[in-house]
């Protein structure tokens, strides 16, 4: 998932970047970064943390000159060393450059491997490595000229910000799959951020997506300049609306939260003739709400917050004690009581990954009182994991590929179970394109 | 504010009160602090930060003992020294006792003067030395007639818990102005706290509500005693369901959420023959949002989530430049542009007191689009300051006491503003009983 | 121990108290504090941590006033808690104050039973709320004859500074146990200070110490004004130049690393007809350094460095295996190996307390190769606690009262031991005084 | 300069090479690092900070198997990054490796362009990326091969420690400049490590330093292979002797602490016919404490601690006032004035590099009262700028290519100023070998 930002144009960029990233940190939270260029010089500063914890006046006075580049990292098992925090910055024979990334390449390893072959090193995991070295090991003139061929050899979703001493360029995948769009500073110069929410924080107006296969340069001497690197075949990922975007952002022309406020109303639809009387609609805060209240909305059932969700938890202070058990999700969520208790609950989340969360929230609210708890999940059942940027666990770990429905119903407890059907799920957000839905259906359509 | 818990007969009475603290955090994030008792000596912890941050399993292990006593501090003007924090301890001619305590004492300074020409010194700024000394310099031969001597000299909104070496004393006024709830432990033992939402975390049952005027004692011969002290006149804090209040907990006998939900129906009453035609109810979060579903319910106007939340901010990390100006209020609170723009908004929010955040919010949803601002506050004008243990400015600083309700309208920028009348808000609350409304009528009815 | 320095008449007090405390650190670093006073206000701020951590230029800025007392605290058993932090401060019948303390007093228990039983509460275990309480439960108009009287409640060994709105009284008691002196900044006002060696930081001139018994009063009215309290019994503690003072400190007109080369002399007068051949002096650092100086001057045998001191140790940052029983002494003290091996070592150190150190350091220089290892105390054996305000532990973990010379010899495993005797540490100090001596001969001369 | 270690057979790596990181801790403070290998795979934990920060049991635990290697990094200017810190670990073409390294490649420019030129990226300004590219783009099919291929293009001052899955390679350049010594562990295995003192501490024997141009294999198959792999021409580096050495450390079968004294002596021999009457020996502590006991044995002049150290100080942790200049030296080091008052002063630093701590300490004493200061140092003068990894500034900056003699004298206002002569200083080290002296003598015989 990740987010990155790009500030070309502004005296303080670096500031204008990691209020962006601030705006973003949903979409990561493990690690932060921003490069700057300013007379011909690169300055990086990044660290594990919450961007308000990196990125201090100390660290904004170092980051100077009129271009930045920005990165949000989210956790991803295996990786949790400072050193796979971005941008990456190299040397190279060109001079300097540093890049930012939020994808995921699926050739990458093929590359990696012919790269290593030819007798270059690896110092990380991330995709990003491989980018920079196709760029270095090219023999082009003209770091334009590098970036579209070892574009060329790069296969995946992904929308990169190559930064050099003077230069941005920013390139989305030919799919589109993740979002990528481009604003203008009020206060003078351009914004490119992974999500549109970014933009009012920092004072921009959105202008346009970057168009899926574009690459758009920045640069000192000319406006903004444009080249489609490849035929587009629009594609973008559907489960950015689910789950991942801010409701506030607009994703390829589409706000995210009426998305999901139609992802409700499809449910509702799909439940008009039961014959199970909901006395309210309860939303899983706070991903499930604007699904929550499109089915409240669509059926007439009153949305109530029955489950109240707790800020303040960070990670588990105390270890619980064997009376305890449920502890850790009751720190994060709490049941109702007075509001549900007799009551026959329509409950809305997102989605269901591993099957666990679903069936501790059920029993809690069995325990506080609930008589029947109906369990609706705003995104059809996850059957394979994604491999274009979403960390999803690996196919055992998917409940819904190990289990039915009605078996999915019987683990979490619940008096019953609906999904959003996939053609719901594609008119909720709009049915004039084509989404990426991998997840859902296994059309893993980006092929190495 | 402030919250206080006691836990009597456990022998993780250390662990349950931290984890009731936590789930009483929002009351106070300053400091917090336990005292436990054990085989005659009373072991105390407290310090500045949240109750996450200050009780690890060293702290846990250090409160040895089947019974302790906790408090959450909340931030006030002038004490944020450490010193300031709960419980406070104090060896005295009986033994030892630590005492915590949630509310106001308005005779505090006479009882403090009159302490100090006898000789006393005070450390701190907390009423609680008050009752301290009260106990200290009684000359009864048992604590418990010394603490009913000491709170005949003690006037105020005040819940006290005092820890001898083995024994509880849980003391509420006689007005019943703060909360105060007895809740039987699944583990063994009871719970006494200031909100019912920490029961369900720590595995508790609601039993009642302590009774305005009544001290409950705990110890080891007998089941609980209890002496009614005072004749009640009960009188609960409004603003306790208006806004301070946990929403999924129970104040004597009411649901903060559907009393807060019922303050909304009772707002769009009062509109129903509103000329004015509106697209939404927008709740500013996440105070605001029962109340606007309460109006949305009632109204049949949308709920929408026109604001968002941003729950990463901390304090702001860096200094905004003169571009940035609205910057601070802008990073908690974000407009959701595509679905406000050109939209007449009714918005929602719990109270105004100051006026400056209303109308940054009504201004923010101007720029992001917002056709028209019509400002609902589901409380009454606050007029007066509380004395009684709520946070209120001084008379100086709440915007009701300078302006008209049109003059407000006019300085936060409204298209039109409408509060809850005093009628409507007891009636939402429940018109069984005499409620205490200082802040809206200026009746001051404890005095000294 | 501690340390305590009082600022008076500059408008840089408090950053000049946090200088000179600073200076002092060696006597305590579990805790510091600092009160200042400025328009009719005190403020206060103290936490646990060392100077230069707690006082930050935030805390600073809040210190305003042209006068300021502060205290470094010694961590001792049972007392790690904040609350136990100097200065103690308090609201009192004639307005405020705020005092530092150093020492102990011995009749403390008493006094304050008294006071208990008079009403009094304790909050702290600090013999410091004892003169608070003192003071204020006094009925004189004035707090100079308040402060009088509570001296003549008070016993022990102690050096206070009571600092009011407006004043400063600085008191040492009529032994004079515990050092303290007075001088004068070049940038204008006075400082009273613990140890000489704050003067020269902060740029000040010594001008005398502070007289037995003898109570200085600074006020704006008149200058210094001096009143002798007490008739004069002089006899300060011997082991401050033994061991806790710095060795660039002068107490009472003699210089504290002088006195300590003439330990070590005397040490080398009594080795003169040894029939043992010593390669070499080697101190145990830093503390045996001075003294094996001085043994080696008057001793002729070579002084050299054969241990090492690691200044880089905290605590143990990892657990040992097995195989590394004896890390932690070595990772705080390395041998030489090749300039001890096979050699004849004189070891100095400053005392003998528990053994267990001794013990562990011969045991490494043997591993190390050295030949013979002969231990030399430059102090006479340690067989009293001591109750006037140095850290001893109790009779029964003294080596010196459980064991002879000779088996504290076997103990430790050297060659040969010999400790200074009671008169030569006289003559080294200085035989023109009576000491306070009660740690080596048990005469307790402060009675209750 | 820096400090590097390796572990290998022993279970405790991991663990054991921290300890050996914790002795060797005064050879660089920035930041820390550990590789170790297990199954197949290789674990790193590097980051800034000492290493008992950086290492905890968290980190040893992750640091599974049983070979590690291990660096501390000396701050240099323009790299405070965490990327800077060691090992550099890669993923190549046969598989992982992981390198620490000390020293300096003095043709790392050529080599980069000539890599760069080729493809390379870097992304570091460490040397150690160097050899790896090199290593890595080596077409060999085995890695000793390609190691030895690699160190063919490498010429500088270095130690080089690389490990692989299964083996370490731990090579020394053919000048043997740096140090580096090999051990046995008693609880098995080896330890390769820059000091000896890291051996007493890790339980280990000394066994005999790595030859010039040396490389040694530990692999499981056989025992300990060694290749020489450059003819050897010994000039070891004079300044670990003079300066960054711990004392109690054997360098080439020199003991530091020795050459020290010797060189102290030197200088007293020089004064021997001198017309002044010094009243004392008085070092600048620590550093130069050996050769000020040296001086006193060689001259009769006293051996005082005219200068006390402070051990507490970090960072400044306050902005000093205008009256407060010198506050900064002052904090480090107190002058003893009831020592030195009136007293001619024998001081004797390590060595002058920009002369500004050299006027300040002449200046503190001669406040302090010293009649006259007499400055010797126990190194010859430093003209030239190293490049063999000793951290010394540029020509412009060095006192003494800018001065000479007489007027570095009265630029620091001492009395009399003296300098070890070269000879004086290859004598007191040994006049048994050749040594690198080229910060002395500007013979840059290690030449690209």
């Amino acid at each position: 998932m990740c987010a990155i930002v790009g500030i070309y144009g502004n005296e303080n960029a670096a500031r204008l970047a990691s209020i962006a990233l601030f705006a973003m940190q949903h979409r990561g939270q493990e690690a932060t970064g921003i490069s700057s260029s300013c007379d011909g010089k690169i300055y990086t500063k990044k660290d594990r943390g919450l961007v308000s914890e990196v990125f201090n006046e100390e660290a904004l006075t170092y980051l100077r000159g009129n271009m930045a580049i920005g990165h949000n990292r989210y956790a991803t098992a295996g990786s949790d060393s400072v050193l796979d925090a971005q941008p990456v910055y190299a040397k190279y024979k060109l001079g300097q450059i540093s890049i930012v990334h939020n994808g995921n390449l699926i050739n990458k390893d093929e590359v990696r491997n012919d790269l290593i072959d030819k007798g270059a090193i690896f110092q990380t995991g991330m995709d990003t490595e491989n980018l920079i070295h196709l760029i270095a090991k090219n023999t082009k003139d003209h770091l334009k000229d590098r970036i579209i061929e070892a574009l060329n050899r790069t296969i995946g979703a992904y929308c990169f910000i190559v930064q050099s001493r003077s230069k941005q360029f920013v390139i989305r995948d030919r799919y589109g799959i993740r979002p990528l769009s481009l604003g203008k500073l009020k206060s003078g110069g351009y914004i490119v951020a992974s999500e549109t929410c970014a933009f009012d924080l920092v004072g921009a107006e959105f202008i346009r997506d970057i168009r899926p296969g574009e690459m758009l340069i920045f640069s000192e001497e000319d406006d903004i300049e444009s080249v489609q690197l490849f035929e587009p075949e629009f594609r973008p990922c559907a489960f950015e609306y689910v789950y991942f975007a801010r409701p506030d952002s607009v994703i390829d022309g589409k706000n995210v939260y009426t998305t999901r406020e139609n992802m409700g109303k499809a449910l509702a639809k799909n439940d008009a003739n039961s014959k199970v009387k909901y006395d309210m609609v309860v939303p899983v805060p706070d991903s499930g709400v604007p699904a929550a209240l499109g089915y409240a909305a669509a059926s007439g059932v009153p949305f109530k917050y029955g489950i109240i969700r707790n800020h303040y938890i960070g990670r588990t202070f105390i270890e619980p004690t064997q009376e305890m058990r449920n502890l850790k999700v009751k720190m994060k969520l709490s049941p109702m009581s007075s509001i549900i208790a007799g009551k026959s609950l329509l409950v809305i989340d997102d989605s269901i990954v591993r099957g666990t969360t679903s069936k501790r929230i059920v029993k809690m609210l069995k325990e506080a009182g609930a008589k029947e708890v109906h369990f609706r999940v705003a995104s059809p059942e996850i059957k394979f994991p994604c491999f274009y940027g979403i960390d999803t666990p690996t196919k055992e770990e998917l409940i819904s590929t190990q289990m039915t429905k009605d078996e999915v119903c019987k683990y979490i407890e619940a008096d019953s179970l609906e999904y959003l059907s996939i053609e719901d799920l594609i008119s909720a957000i709009g049915d004039d394109r084509h989404y990426a839905l991998e997840s859902f259906d296994g059309d893993y359509f980006v092929k190495a």
